[in-house]
């Protein structure tokens, strides 16, 4: 049994309100991809759930007949999670955008899974609260717990794991479910909310998140500190960590990248291998460890420390370093951009980056390293042309050689952005024979493999 | 087919060594119970794995024979975990008690199942690391990993779940699977890390620990504050929090328990709701911190302040607060303890707290309140005559309550202590149809029902 688009269309009526229908093309192509290099493809079918129940309805629909579903936020995924190549039926959660709760005192919103971040920290801040995990892009909250996004902050507020305390989600058969609850811990049964998140659509379509939020830190200090290598500026990132300073960012921006960032973002930062730094507390304590982490730094033959006081600065600095993707995309314009996202443990980092600046200088292909040092993760940004298979093959074997040298010490092939069709080749390599543990569990919560099966775990 | 004791005896012999089997009924015995007040049951035979290729062989043959086992570590479960009802194996891991590996630079350790804590801390002192989780008893890591457990320290440093990056797991049919890596971070596949945790001996034996640590804090400060109500020390903890003043530990220890901790530990604390409070950071920021947080107490009636500088009397003062399980167990000799441990959402806890002491007092069972105040997470201490059926009856039905009226307000059963049998009845009512998740997640993963299977996530 396969249905076609009509009868899929047709079904769904009885289901829904027309208005949430769509087989509009211009609609189908905005949802053909995503913000990867990855190629797009059309749905057969958009369809834009209202509620839970509205979502539910759609699922049982989809387990039923045998459609192939994918959920879909804002698509600023990058690794091609949200691109239907076998799915007939996506389904948009942008429609179900609203902050549902506010607790302060327990530093816990609920929110529906269309939200974004930036229209969350909106709401927060006159609570004096932020939601600090920041992928860049202005993605969906419900889009950033499937991939388990994380971004600049996560070294002091941890990854998007770390902030679900619930989860409403449908499974594949239209039950739904909750995945925790809004204690701050518990030991009662398994824990969903870590295995739902990062699932990618594969195990069930979220429509309520629960997640913690923070106090705004009372002081904030940024700065720059630049440093005649990348290994001096990791090494002076390891010492800083060994002396239990507490860092709340630290970006590593490489020679070639700090160039975008003054070409794009009209600043005149040295070209040399940088470190965006930031300090969370008081001020009292802000000072002490800056003062600290200023003796670290000389100690590894930083060439320059300037730090930004007043708000404006602040965000200016950081506002250059998180539009350095676009700066890219500006800067080579009909070129597409790959980029890596491998993480290591800290110590084998420096070594990774070195390994990874010889490699890419090898392809002669354009682009630069970012890193997100306090983690172990950084990505490359490859700048490739679409239409040169000979380049995007070179990309590819580039990114295979990252990816099998953090495996091979210890790390991981994806620190943020996700598996998505982009990583599933080295999944197997990378979980062993934990792989067909994962698989099971697919299996077993989504035995007609209806959701996002083409992504993240497989089953061939 | 079942086999004997005997039988089981003879097959285990082909596969390991005769010491490592044993039926001494003292051995027996020792295995019979955990630190609950639940029945103990003697296992027919322990085994005693050396390494992880023993540990698979036992399952295998376990496996393959419907042998139902239970991994055993220390004992000192809260919830009958380890007690093996149904089992007529243990599996003790006591004698695989290696730390492997320490990695100051990349704050991490290694560590076999059967390593103590305080074995690990000691380790760790020399590179001016610690492991900061913490239950009170000096359980083994693998058992801390079973139950997810957590302590005083988890509202800075978090529970169990967040230290682990790699389980080495031995499955139900004796397949090996590493459940993560060294990375920070990752979004790689399905979050087995977070699944395995908390999983209680029911989805695979633990043979492996990559644990996260930290360092030593370079300044510590701990003190004691007395408040006229339970509700007023614990909306100054809730205005602490939201000052963004970051607390190590908040302990709070109501009249009753500091009248054992005064008897216990040679003490003279005031009798009157206390908070043990300590900050952990660079001195001039918890100056700052302390200051300011003795502004916010004495907003909310706190009655006196005072904080320890030195290292032997912060001591002092924590062992008191942890010895107080011990203090209640030696002040009622001929006595079980029974020990609650409900979370609620920080904004419901005094309530809840409130409405606890109100219903213990109505019970006339003799027992005081003990919370880690920063998670929402608080024991009642009960304790009961094991040979009066209506007093057990009674804790019971005080118990059910209080769970009850955690659920009803966004809480969970049990935060630290786990399920084991003593939650088990809660868990469909908490859970709800989540529940049919976890027991299709633990029917695929260990078809056959051999591990633990009468604890946490049970099968009817």
């Amino acid at each position: 049994m396969h249905l076609t688009q009509d009868e899929i269309v047709t079904h769904l009526q009885t289901l829904l309100l027309k208005e949430q229908i769509s087989i509009n093309k211009t609609v189908l192509e905005l949802h053909s991809k995503d913000e990867s290099y990855h190629k797009p493809h059309n749905p057969e079918v958009v369809v834009y759930p209202y509620t839970t129940a509205d979502t539910s309805k759609i699922l049982m629909f989809a387990n039923d007949y045998n459609i192939k579903v994918v959920p879909f936020g804002l698509g600023t995924s990058l690794e091609g999670h949200v691109i239907p190549y076998n799915q007939q039926l996506t389904i948009d959660f942008s429609l179900m955008n609203k902050i549902l709760d506010v607790s302060p005192e327990d530093f816990l919103v609920t929110v529906q899974p269309g939200v974004t971040r930036s229209e969350l920290n909106k709401a927060l801040k006159r609570h004096g609260l932020f939601f600090p995990v920041d992928p860049g892009a202005d993605a969906t909250l419900g889009g950033m717990v499937a991939t388990n996004a994380s971004g600049t902050t996560s070294v002091k507020y941890g990854v998007m794991r770390d902030q679900v305390r619930d989860l409403e989600v449908v499974l594949a058969d239209g039950r739904i479910i909750h995945t925790g609850n809004r204690a701050a811990k518990s030991s009662s049964g398994y824990h969903l909310n870590g295995l739902f998140t990062g699932s990618e659509g594969t195990l069930g379509a979220f429509t309520e998140l629960t997640l913690k939020v923070h106090g705004i830190p009372e002081h904030i200090m940024a700065g720059r500190a630049i440093f005649p290598t990348i290994k001096d500026a990791i090494e002076s990132v390891v010492s800083i960590l060994q002396a239990g300073i507490p860092i709340a960012r630290v970006e590593l921006v490489d020679e070639a990248s700090i160039e975008q960032v003054n070409s794009h973002s009209d600043q005149d930062f040295p070209v040399k291998p940088t470190l965006f730094l930031e300090f969370h507390g008081n001020e009292a304590g802000l000072k002490s460890d800056v003062d600290f982490m200023k003796l670290i730094v000389e100690d590894h033959y930083c060439e320059g420390i300037e730090f930004e006081k007043d708000n404006t600065k602040r965000n200016i600095l950081w506002e250059a370093r998180h539009n350095l993707a676009y700066a890219y995309t500006h800067g080579y314009p009909g070129k597409d951009m790959m980029v890596t996202d491998v993480v290591l443990p800290i110590s084998k980092l420096a070594e990774a980056v070195i390994f990874a600046r010889t490699e890419l200088d090898k392809t002669l292909i354009e682009g630069g390293i970012l890193g997100h040092v306090g983690d172990g993760n950084f990505h490359v940004l490859l700048m490739i042309d679409p239409n040169n298979p000979a380049e995007i093959k070179k990309a590819h074997d580039f990114n295979e050689k990252l990816v099998m040298h953090a495996i091979n010490n210890g790390g991981t092939c994806t620190g943020e952005h996700g598996v998505g069709i982009g990583k599933q080749k080295y999944q197997r390599i990378e979980h062993g024979e934990a792989y067909d543990v994962m698989i099971a569990i697919k299996q077993v919560l989504d035995p007609k493999n209806i959701l996002n099966s083409d992504k993240n775990i497989t089953i061939n």
